[in-house]
C-alpha cells in the first residue's frame, strides 16, 4: 500500500506538485490554434481539482483513463477561488497500490465501528428466525464486505464510502425510538425491516473507484435485488414462517413508498409504512446537510439544487 | 350536566331503549304507499346506530334537527350485524345539559395530562423568546381551552375530541428524539414549531356538536390561520427576532411538504423538513391504526381505504 | 362429479328453479317491517341472477356462505330485462361434487389445446438454457396446473378460466410476428420473455371459487413473484448465463411499461420494450371486446368503462 | 444624483466609451496561458454588454461587486451582432449619486401617472371599509413607495421598475369591465381584490439594484405577506366586518387559481375566481408581448419559452 | 302547436295533474311482492318532479319512452321537499305539436335579440375576409338555426337551449372590452375566434329533447368539427389568406388552453392566448352561477360541485 | 445535377479537402484577441463534422447561409475522435444542382420499393369506398412526392429522408399480421387507417434541407391536418359513407393515443385502439435502433435518451 502524501486541500498556488490522485474525467481539447491538450479533473478525499496537460497530450492520453489513480508531477497555479494543476509527468499507480478510502469521500465515522453498533440491534430482537435471517445476511463474509463499503447512493444522499451502513445504521437507531413510541408495532419486524431495507444497494452500485451504477443496479434495481437476496437466504434457512417472509418482502418492495419512485408496491402494513417515512427522513435530512457543507459561505442560501428542486436555507 | 345513562354498546336487540344520543343525520323518506318516515343517524361515543321514526314523522321531523342531541324511547331490533331502533318518542336536550364527551369520540388519554405534558416540553426550551412565545399562547385561556377540544382533522387521522392535543404531543415527543439524532438542528427552534404547527386546526373546524369545517376553514385553512395567530402573539411580545418569526412562519407554511397538499412553500430548512416528516409520519400511523381497529375482525385486510387508495394488511 | 342440470342463460321466468350455483354474494337485509330476508347473487358459467329467500333468512344464512356452490330451489319471476329467483330452498355443495368451470367463466378455447400450442414455440426456441429454463417451468406440474386454470386478472381482461394462459398464447403469437419484423431482436429471450412475463399471476389471484388476490398478490404482486419463480428455476439449473437472467428478469419487471403501473423498472432492452407493448395491446384488445361483447345489443355505445374512463364505439 | 451620459443602445463599435453601468455579473477567468481576465456584464435601461477587463484583473476585481454601478473607461469593439467593451479603467459609483432608473428597464408609463390612475379606482368604492382599508394601505409611505417601484415579478412577467403597479392597474381597469359584464358580482370587493391581490411582492423580491427574491420572499411568499399586510390594516381601522376580511383574505390567498403554482386554497367565491382569471391572463399577455419584443425579427417564430413550454407564433 | 297549460313548479300535492311533460328517465322497477310498477322523471322549463305508474306498468312501458314528451293525467303527492306525481294514464304527444322550449330549460335572454346583438360585431370587423367568412356561417340557414339553439354543454356551464348562444356573445362582448385594453392585438382576428370558437358544439350535442352527445360528438368533438366547418366555409370563398386560415385554425384547435383538456395545440398566438382564457373565465363564472342557484338557500355553502371538486361559498 | 465526390466519412485528418457539403449551423466566434472567425457544422448523408474559417470570416459569411450546400476547400486537421476542417475557400452549390439525398440521412430502403409494397396493400383493401379513398390520396402526384421524401419525425425516430414511408410501411405490415389474429377487427379500417394515421406530416415538416417544423407543423399538427386532407379526399368522391369517415377521423384523431400526447380524443373503437398501439411500438422500436447504432461502441449502455429518460441497454 502506497502512503499518500500529499491532499488536494493543502495544495497551494505557486507550489510544485507531486502526489496520487483519482482521475475523475479526462477528455482531450485543442487550443484554436489546434494544439491538442488534456482536460482532467482529479480527486481525493479531501477534494477536488482541475489540471491540464499541455505538452505531449496525445502521448500522455494513452499512459490512464478515468477512474484510474495516477501519480502527477506539476504545478498549482491558482486566482481568488479557482486553483489548477499544470501536470507535466503522469505514473499510474497499481490497483494494489491503492487505499480507496484515501480518494473517495468517507462517512465520518469508522466503518467498523458503525457495523458493531448496527450488529447490536441484531442482539436485541427476539423473534428467532429473524434474528437468525440477520446473521446469515452478515456472517455472509462477500456481504458484509460490500456493505461496510458501499454507498447509499450515486449523488443524493451518503454519498460516500461508508455511506449505505451509516445510512442503514441511523435509520435503525430511528425506528428503535419509533417503535417505542407506537404501541401495536412489531418491533423485531420493524428493525429487521431497517436493517435490510437498502441492501440490495450493495451490488445495484460499482464503488471500486468513481461511483456509477452497476449493469444490475440499472436493469434491476435495489429494491428487486434486495428481496432476491432475501429469498437466497430464508431457502438457506432451517425454517421460516412464509407469512413473516412475505411482511419483510412487502417492507422491502414498498419503501420508496409510491409507485412513482420505483416501489412495486405501496406500504399496506404499519410497519413498511413506518421504515418508508423513516428512510425518506433520514436520506432528505443527510442530502440537506450534505449540500449545506458543500455550499458556499457567503450567502443565507445554498446553490439551486436539481433533485429537490429549491434553494435551502442556511440562516 | 344530564347523566347518560345508555350507551349505543351496550343496546340489545328486542330491549326497551330509552337514552340520550346525539343525531348525526336526519332525512324524510317515504314508503313505497307513500307514507311518511324519518331516517335517523344516532351516535354516542360507544358507537353509531340507525333510527327510524314510523309514526307522525313529520311531526316529529319538526322537533329536532341534525346535530341536536335527544332523548328518545323506543325499542331495539336487530338482526346478526345490524341493529336499528325504532323511536316511538323524542325530546330535544338542552344544550347546558350536555356533556359532549359522551356523544363524541374521545382521545384515550384525558386532555388536562396530555397538556401537562406538552406543556413540560415547553420548560426545557432554552431559546427566551419561543419559550415566551408558547407561553403567550398558552397563557391564552380561549386558545388552550380549544386547542384541548379540537379533533386534528374531519375525517382521516386523530378524529376525536382531544386529537389535535394528542397528535401535537405525538409529534413533539418524536421531535424530541429526532433532535437528538441529527446534530445541528436547532431543537428549540424545532419544538417550537411542532408544538405550533397545526395550532391554526383550532379555528378550522366546528366541533360543538358533529365535526365540521368552519367557514374560514374552508376559506382560509389552518395554515395560514396559524401564520396569523402567530403573528399575533410575536406582535404583542415586547421584542422577537425577525430572522426566528421567518423561520417559524415558514415551518408552519411548509409543513404539508408539497404544494399539492396546500403548503404555499415546500420546506427549505431543516428543521422544517423535520416537522414535515414526522407530522406526515404520525397522522398516518394513526390513520393505518384508526382504520385497522374499526374494521372487522373477519379478514386479513381492511375494506378499502379510500384516501390511501388501498386495502391495508392486518396480517 | 355431480352433473350439473340447469344453467342460468335457460331459467325462464314462471318456471320452477332446481340446479346447483355459485354464491358471488350473501347479505341479509330487512323489510321496511323488519322482517329478514336474503339477497344473494348466483352465478354459473353462462351468466349471473339475482335471488331472494323471503323466508326464514336468520335460518338459511348460516348453511352456505360466500363462495360456496348451492343446490338451490325456487322459482324464476321475470319482468322484461329483469329475472329474479325466489328461493324456497338450499344445500351447500361439497367441493368434491363441484366442476368449477360449470360456474365460471372459461376462455372459448380448450386449455390443453392452447397449452400445446404454447408448448409448440418452446420447441422453437435455439438458446439451450432458456429452452431447459423453460421445461423447467412446464414439467413442474404444481406450475402447469395452475397456469393452465389462472384468469389473467381480477377484473379487467381474460377474466376466466384459462385467461392468463389464453392471454399468454396470445401475446407470444403476436412476437412471433414481431420478431420476424424486427432484424436485431433477439427473438428467443423474446419468446421466452413472452411465455413468462405473467407468470407470477398463478399465485397473484385465488380462483378455487370467486376470483380474487391473494395475499402475497396484493402484498408482492405478480411482477415480483414472477422473478422470484425464475431465480427459483434458474438456480436448479446447471448453468445459465447471468448476463441472461439479467435481461430475462429486467423484462419481467418493466414490463407494465411505466412506474405508476408498478413497474419498478422502466423497458431498457428492445426485447423488453416489444413484450410490454405486445402484452398492453393484448390485454386492452381483449378488455374492449369483452366490455363490448358484454354490453346490451340497443345502443352504438356500450356503457362508461370505469378503467378506460370512456365510452367504447361499437359501430 | 450623477447625470447618466452614455446609453448602452448608443454605444458603437470602435468608439471610446466612457459612462456609468450597472454591474450584473462579474467572475475572474484565465486565458489559456494563464493570465487572469474580468468577464463582467454591463446593463442600463437601454440594454446589456459584455465587458472584458484584460489588464490588472486581479486589482480591478477588489474595486467593484456584483450589483454596483461603475464608472467604466474604454473602448467598443464589435463584429456583426456581438458588441464587446474592452475596459481599462473602472471607478464604482456612489449609491447617492445613482438613479436606479437608468440602470433598470422601467415600464413604459409613469409610476405617477399610473398610481394617480390607481387610486382613481379607489374613489369609486361604495363600501366604506374597504375604501378606509385601501387609503390605509396606500396612505402608509413606505408601502406606496415600494409599490411604485417593485417589479411584479424577478423573470416572467413586467420584469421592471414599475411592473408591479403596472400590472395592478391593468388587472383593475380589466376588473372594472368584467364587474359591469356579470350581475351579481360584488364589483367593491372585486377592485379591491384587484388592488391588493399582489400586494406582498413588494416584499418579495429586492429591486435596490440587480431583481432577486428576498429571504421571505423565498419562505413566506408574496401570497402570504400579503394577508400579513391585509391583517395588520384592518387591525388598525377601527371597525372591519369579519366576513368582508375573511373574503378578501380568501381572495388573495386563492389567486393563483391551484395549489401547483402556491396557492393554498383554490377559488370558492365568484370574486376570487375572477380575479385570478385576470390576473392569470394580465400576466401572460404581457409575457408573450414582452418575449416577442426582445426576439429577433429574421424568423415569425421566438425562440424556445422555457416557462411556456413552446415558441410563440410572431406572424 | 299544442299549448302546455300546467308547469312543474305549480303543481301542488295534493290536487290532481294534468298536463305535458318530457320523460327524462323511465325504468321498470318492482316491490318487494314482485309487482311491476315504473319510475319516471319528468321536467318542464320550469323544473324536475319524480313520477309513479303504479298499476299495468308493464302495458304503461309500451306507450311511451325516454325522451318523448307526454300528456299524463294523475295526482300530486307531496311532503315537504318531495313531491311525486302519481300517473294513472299516458299519451305520447306528437312532435308536431311539441314547443321544446316548454320543457327543457333556456337562455335568460331571447334566442333572437342575442343573435342579432352578436350580429352587430360581425359588421364592426374591419378586415373583409373575416367580415366574409362570418357572414357565410351565419348566412347558412341550417348552422343559424342550429346555433340559436344548442346548448354550450351537456353538463357544466349554460347547459340550456340558447346557451352556446348565450356563452359565445358573452365570450364576444368580453373580448371587445379587451382588445381594447391591450395593443397590438388583432382585434378582428380576436372577434372573428371569439365567434367561432365553440361553432362546433351544435353537432357535439343532441338536443331535440334530452341534451346528450352526438356520435361525432364523441368520436370527433367540437374543436375538430369546429376546424372542418372552418374549413368548408373558407372553401366556398373566393379567396381567403392562407396564414389567417392558419392563424384562426390554430385559434379554435388551441381554445381549451392544454393538451389535457383535449386541445392538440396549446395556445402559441396573442389571441389565442386571450380567447383561451376568456372563454374558460365565462364558462366557469356562469357554472358557479348557476350552481349557487341551484343550491339550497339554508347554508353559506353550496353542496360538493364534483367538477370544481370543493364547495363553493355564497357568502 | 452535380455528383458528389466526396463523403465526410472518408475525409482523413491531414488530407486535403474538397467537397460538397450540407451547411447545419454557421454563426460568428471571436478569439480572445477580437480577431473574428467562422464555426460551421457540416453534413452529408455519411456523417457531420466541424469546419472553422480563420480568415476574412466576415466576408465569408455573407456568401452563403445556414441550409445552403456549399462547395469547401480547406484541410483536415484530426486528433483522436476528433476531426476538424479549416476552410479556406467557400461556394455556394445552386439549388438545381444538389441531390438532396447525398446530404440528409436517408431510409435503409429505397423509397419506390418501398412505396410499391405499400401501394399492394391497398390494392388487397376490399371495402370499395376505401379503396378509392387510398387512389385518390396516392394519385395526388403532389402528395405521393413529398410522402416518399418526408420524414417521421424532426428528432425521436425515422428521421432521415423517407422516413415517414418506411414508418408507414412497418406499421401496416404489423396490423397486417394483427388483423389476421384478431377476430372481429375490421381490416380494411385498420390498413386503411394505418396508411393515413401520420399523413399530415407531410405538410409538418419543412424537408427540403434541414429538418425543421413548418409553421402550420408548429400552429396545427399533423393530426389535424390529416383530418383536412381526409375530408378533402372524401369531398371530392362521389359518395363515402359517412359513418366510415367519422371512424376513419377519429381513429387519425386518437393515434396518439392519450390527451398528453397531442390526441384530441383517445380510441374509443377497436381498430383506432390497435393503430395507436402499433404506431407506438414502430416509432420507439425504431427511436431505439437507431439511438443503439449511434452510440459508441465501448460501453453496455447508449448515452442518457432525454425523451426516453433513461440509458438504453445494449447488452
Amino acid at each position: 500500500m502506497k502512503i499518500k502524501t500529499m491532499y488536494i486541500k493543502d495544495v497551494k498556488p505557486g507550489e510544485r506538485v507531486s502526489g496520487s490522485f483519482l482521475v475523475m474525467e479526462k477528455n482531450i481539447a485543442f487550443s484554436q490554434k489546434g494544439s491538442p491538450y488534456l482536460n482532467i479533473r482529479l480527486k481525493d478525499k479531501t477534494g477536488e481539482v482541475d489540471g491540464k496537460i499541455w505538452e505531449n497530450a496525445v502521448e500522455w492520453d494513452k499512459v490512464f483513463k478515468k477512474g484510474d489513480v495516477i501519480q502527477a508531477q506539476g504545478g498549482a497555479v491558482s486566482f481568488k477561488n479557482t486553483m489548477q494543476i499544470s501536470i507535466t509527468g503522469v505514473k499510474k499507480v497499481d490497483d494494489a497500490d491503492i487505499d480507496l478510502s484515501e480518494y473517495l469521500p468517507v462517512a465520518k465515522e469508522n466503518s467498523d465501528v458503525m457495523f458493531t453498533d448496527l450488529m447490536a440491534f441484531i442482539e436485541k430482537i427476539g423473534i428467532p428466525c429473524l434474528k437468525a435471517l440477520l446473521h446469515a445476511f452478515f456472517n455472509d463474509e462477500k456481504i458484509t464486505a460490500l456493505f461496510k463499503k458501499a454507498p447509499a447512493a450515486k449523488g443524493f444522499h451518503h454519498v460516500y464510502i461508508g455511506g449505505l451502513l451509516e445510512h442503514t445504521l441511523s435509520v435503525v437507531r430511528l425506528l428503535d425510538q419509533v417503535t417505542n413510541h407506537y404501541p401495536g408495532v412489531n418491533s423485531d419486524l420493524l428493525i429487521t425491516g431497517g436493517i435490510l431495507h437498502d441492501i440490495g444497494k450493495i451490488y445495484e452500485y460499482s464503488y471500486d473507484s468513481i461511483f456509477d451504477y452497476s449493469d444490475q443496479g440499472r436493469l434491476i434495481g435495489h429494491i428487486v435485488i434486495g428481496i432476491e437476496m432475501l429469498d437466497a437466504k430464508i431457502a438457506a434457512l432451517e425454517e421460516f414462517p412464509e407469512h413473516l417472509a412475505m411482511e419483510l418482502r412487502h417492507l422491502i418492495l414498498s419503501h420508496h413508498g409510491t409507485y412513482e419512485f420505483g416501489s412495486p408496491k405501496r406500504p399496506k402494513t404499519l410497519e413498511a409504512l413506518i421504515v418508508h417515512f423513516i428512510d425518506d427522513l433520514d436520506a432528505k435530512v443527510n442530502a440537506f446537510q450534505e449540500f449545506i457543507v458543500d455550499s458556499d459561505d457567503d450567502s443565507n442560501w445554498t446553490p439551486f439544487h436539481r433533485l429537490f428542486e429549491r434553494f435551502i436555507y442556511k440562516g
